[in-house]
């Protein structure tokens, strides 16, 4: 699936801030446009309280970036932009530059799927000034959301101990594309099958759902629409048995499931969206298990969530398939991931690679200067460390150390030469070309499962999570703390406080 | 702006659940598919805790209903869908009809831009059992977001009281839509400009923006920076003080601004974008007046919402100007509205409209059958009581009876004759076909205006906000609890609880 040829009308140039642009404006006025910089795309903290996030929305980003041009109509819409003095806010020359602009930049990227954790760079960007600029706004949208989503994904599938997913959230998603987008990151995040036909048919997800309260009630008794739906379906029947009451509704199923097993055929199971799951799950279980049919799936749904679901396993509730929706689509405890772009390096006159420093009030808000890496040490398929380094650092193989960037003395001494090692940042684009073949969003999911199966139980745990090691590779956390406090003494020194 | 046609591919029909295509074929099946029935979506609770809701979204429905047509690849796509046993899910003859379907439904919608309140219908779908049930999930996706975000906009921007709200929620958005659907509501919620340019571009909306962190970083020092911004836009800088320490970045704002004095040029103000903007923002406003520039704005942004920029005004930080981004375009303390969209009726073999109920374990989802309208009545421009009452139902206007469906105590007398009154449902298609012409989006934005002028404070209070009367005309409430318990009475009578 291509989203610019296959959902949106080519262009999604413009989506981005206006800042950017303005921006971009300035620094061609001031001829530092071409000036060549690195940025990083990370965030600061895990979502949802938990201890780790899954990445997804990089296929997004590829096909962004692929067709990133500056269409007629955007620097037509551009051009007509006026100042408060009815001048124009672009000069011409301007909208020529952007006209003729090719993307060109390098960009580096932990693959869709990758379990990952603060401070690293899920992107990392190197080009001019005015293109790294540009992207911001778009490569955040983007990541942002699909991976908060494929990390709430994930939670909840952990909840369901392996039990299907279904996800259904269109009708309360964010928009068409929180919906569609949504689909396929929870699909990463462990999900079989999206209730949105159209996230089916341009992503290849599976497609479930049977049917609603408004067919029960479109018909005379329910055990009419029972039997109606049967007709039509009679091997992928699921009778949503709560619309007026539920045992009476589980009942009018088994009569229709011993009318179908007389054809030859078997009901696949029930639905209850409401009321208290637990005690009608069981009942349901029972009635079903007496009834003859042991094999019938019980579904349950009802705004659930991780926690929800894990509660329910804990009560021991007769449930086999679990249907989320909202809780699941919207990230609904935590709706925003927050993930920001930085500005970590840029080349000066002479060629030479700048690290650079943004101080904050916030101490957590300031950022890793440098170019890094970001590797992952392993033993036995589990990882043990992940290490954030300067890109032309040596790595002893004989230890170093690794300092967590946001408390010093939290520390742990790595012997490289015990562990395996993987590389997390991946060569996507070079010189603004694509070098990267996207895998299939099947092998994204196999390897989001796979992932995630490399980490300590304790680190999965929804609430009060073990916390895994990530940090700076030591010659990284100095130069970090020598830029903080050359920021902090040379901005300070004439200034109250 | 079509959505269709300017934004998405041509064909958005595959953007619903996969039970409505289910459902769709199973009526077909049975012959029920040009059965006549009226559906209404609605929702149950005011979002944020708060007393009134604003709509949005109508506008994208319309475009998407206009353009309701399964194309040839939504069709194949169908085709291809197997079953357990291979064959396929859907017959041919069931294609053929879809290849054929016309859309030919009555809708009758609120407009957007008016404040609403629970359970009466925001839009009402009439015509064949099988259009409305395909229409639910992409309606509902579209008027739950927005509305949603228009709300927390006119929240937002109730709190701010007046002073300008510019919302730069992209890059925290969830999705592509999820921005630019958030950037059109919350210009009609009140907010006076979106840092979003496509959303700009595509709906007319006012864009802005300055400069970012990573503008400062780029310089050598943050007064080089502001020169070089300065240089570009004269006319238009708003100066970022807080990259590196926040009162020397005020320094250096007043340094450049007296320079940009110096050539006929003013300086717009400053932003503040972390650390206490209270203190800042005072300290800020001080050193303007003092330095002669008592007209420069402060722009304060940072993870605002509506109780932070009223927890700010009540110290009396000195914000000229709120900067509101994640927050707002994901609805960040409520992200999902939760409307919903159920049959009420249907017309039997006699061309009977018969009234439908659903029954619930949860008493709030009981739905209001028949076929409705929405009256407001008002007293000297001001909102009195609003009653959702059965079409076909005369009116007393010497006096009526509202009831409160979540509470049969809560009852108002009206005097009808001592009101104006308005119709809220208004005809937008007839047989499928527009009827409806669309506002301007500033139309839109004037009439949310008016509309929140017209309810008193008390309805408007962002916590613990006095509920306004809005309730069911007495002839609707009987025949509803007639139904209720009906329903409730054969289906229960053999039943264990």
């Amino acid at each position: 699936m291509k989203i610019t040829k296959d959902l949106y009308q080519g262009s999604l140039t413009l989506l981005t801030d206006f800042y950017q642009l303005t921006m971009a404006y300035a620094y061609w006025k001031s001829g530092k446009g071409e000036q060549e910089a690195i940025f990083n795309l990370f965030f600061r903290k895990h979502p949802f309280q938990g201890g780790f996030t899954l990445t997804a929305g990089l296929d997004y980003v590829i096909d962004y970036l692929d067709n990133f041009k500056f269409k007629k109509e955007d620097l037509q819409y551009l051009g007509e932009m006026k100042a408060k003095d009815g001048s124009a806010v672009f000069e011409e020359g301007f909208l020529d530059y952007l006209d003729n602009l090719q993307f060109s930049c390098d960009i580096e990227a932990i693959e869709e799927g990758t379990v990952v954790f603060p401070n690293m760079p899920l992107i990392r960007v190197k080009g001019p000034l005015i293109q790294c600029q540009l992207l911001e706004t778009p490569l955040l949208n983007i990541i942002n959301f699909q991976t908060l989503i494929a990390t709430k994904a994930a939670r909840v599938n952990l909840a369901a101990k392996g039990a299907p997913v279904l996800e259904f959230g269109l009708r309360r998603a964010q928009g068409i594309d929180g919906a569609l987008a949504a689909s396929r990151a929870s699909f990463i995040g462990g999900c079989s099958s999206t209730s949105n036909v159209m996230a089916g048919k341009l992503f290849g997800i599976p497609v479930s759902g049977t049917h609603a309260h408004s067919w029960i009630m479109s018909f005379e008794t329910e055990l009419e629409a029972f039997e109606a739906y049967a007709d039509a379906f009679p091997d992928q029947c699921i009778f949503l048995v709560d619309t007026y009451d539920t045992i009476n509704g589980i009942k009018n199923a088994i009569k229709v499931g011993l009318v179908l097993r007389a054809k030859g055929k078997e009901m696949m199971g029930i639905r209850i969206d409401s009321g208290d799951l637990t005690y009608f799950s069981n009942k349901a279980r029972q009635m079903l298990d007496e009834a003859g049919f042991p094999d019938a799936k019980i579904v349950a749904s009802n705004d659930l969530d991780e926690h929800l679901i894990s509660s329910l396993n804990t009560q021991e509730a007769s449930i086999d398939i679990w249907g989320v929706g909202t809780k699941l689509v919207t990230a609904f405890d935590q709706p925003a991931l927050g993930a920001v772009y930085k500005l970590s390096a840029i080349k000066d006159e002479t060629g030479e690679w700048v690290p650079k420093i943004k101080l904050s009030q916030q101490s957590l808000k300031i950022n890793i200067p440098g170019a890094h890496r970001v590797r992952r040490y392993s033993s036995n398929g589990k990882a043990v460390a992940d290490m954030i380094y300067l890109e032309n650092q040596e790595i002893n193989p004989r230890g170093t150390v690794i300092i967590d960037p946001s408390d010093p003395t939290r520390r742990k001494r790595i012997m490289p030469a015990f562990y395996q090692e993987e590389e997390l940042l991946i060569p996507i684009f070079k010189g603004g070309k694509v070098i990267y073949k996207s895998p299939s969003l099947l092998d994204i999911k196999e390897r989001a499962k796979c992932q995630l199966a490399a980490f300590d139980s304790s680190h999965k745990r929804l609430v009060n999570p073990h916390l895994y090691p990530v940090g700076l590779e030591e010659n990284l956390h100095h130069l970090r703390m020598e830029l903080v406090l050359k920021a902090k003494k040379f901005e300070n020194e004439k200034d109250e406080f």
